[in-house]
């Protein structure tokens, strides 16, 4: 299955301001971006990155492999949700599935991809944090996504009132996108990538010290 | 498998201060304990639940249907690790597999659960969000718990330590216990059960104005 992995290097992961200077946000969001790719071709598919304009992944990481080299990718400058509706317009055009996977989710294994694109049903979503949507598989043509607010809940809703059958995947992997600091603890706790290695390099540990773990740097 | 789970009325849920009076915390606490026991039920284990002091399920909460009725109980008035440790203890006396839940799981489904129980290795583990451990399955007598601080860290080094295999189950629903006033929308958004109804009957409502969907109160 071709997986579409929206990314965009303009001011990526703000909330992670507290912690991240925007130099670092940017090389942080890239590592995760080569995690997510490298977990999609393990599970056997094949990524391609939706940008809103071209980046050159090699020139700015030069120090580091973010190993997204080669893939194919696709620029579109509109905003997120006409752009990825953009991309579901290949239903209509002899695909007869395509996923959508964000690019801030170190935590997925290829397991974890497998689950969600073995799912059943018309779309098959892996609901983020705070009613996000991290993941989709959609077989239709007639569905269009809306990644503001609820989006997880307007999804469901939408496929709904579309007559659409919706499978949900129950991943705490999918469902770990990374945007806010506490966030950044799930990553030193769970991964083993790219990402998490680029936190422990930057000197993020985990601080045990609270009801849940958060993160302190060095 | 028998399924303890630990449960206390005594100040429960305090970090939802901001949101819920104190006996609002513990009606509420009390309608995720009965989402977490019929959970169980469905799945096809025995609950039992391992309370520090008795408490009157029936009296307090005439007005709503708990469901922990005929569950068997355990009191045991120290802490939780030493209590989990005590329960655990059955294993050294003829028991196969002991299973811990959390009573603060509304969103475990029967799926989710037997997901837990299906997972291989001397110790199932479910992660909580934070680091901590929201469900487990002991099948070795050597193994002991710690619930304090990032238990899912300790608890994998503490079973690699003694040489006993670790099987982790990939769940959102299990990995969402409920502390924080952000954990109500993944109620809201996920949930179907008791706590569900609960929260919507407080005129407890999504709010989508933020990055991600908190929760405020009508």
């Amino acid at each position: 299955m071709r997986v579409v992995i929206p990314y965009t290097d303009r001011n990526p992961k703000s909330r992670l301001a507290p912690v991240l200077s925007a130099a670092e946000r940017r090389a942080f969001a890239r590592a995760m971006l080569g995690d997510v790719v490298e977990a999609v071709r393990s599970a056997g598919h094949d990524p391609e990155l939706l940008l809103p304009a071209p980046i050159d992944i090699a020139d700015a990481d030069a120090d580091t492999t973010v190993g997204v080299d080669g893939v194919p990718t696709t620029v579109d400058d509109r905003a997120l949700t006409p752009a990825v509706d953009a991309v579901l317009d290949r239903l209509g055009e002899g695909v007869a599935e395509v996923g959508i996977v964000m690019a801030d989710l170190p935590l997925a294994t290829p397991t974890a991809l497998r689950r969600l694109t073995a799912v059943g049903g018309e779309v098959g979503i892996a609901p983020g944090r705070g009613g996000g949507t991290n993941a989709l598989v959609v077989r239709d043509p007639s569905f269009s996504v809306d990644y503001h607010g609820a989006s997880y809940r307007d999804h469901r809703e939408a496929a709904a009132a579309a007559g659409l059958s919706v499978g949900v995947v129950d991943s705490m992997r999918l469902a770990t996108d990374v945007d806010e600091p506490a966030d950044l603890a799930e990553v030193l706790l769970h991964g083993d990538g790219r990402a998490h290695e680029w936190l422990v390099d930057a000197g993020i540990e985990l601080d045990a010290a609270g009801g849940r773990v958060g993160i302190r740097r060095k």
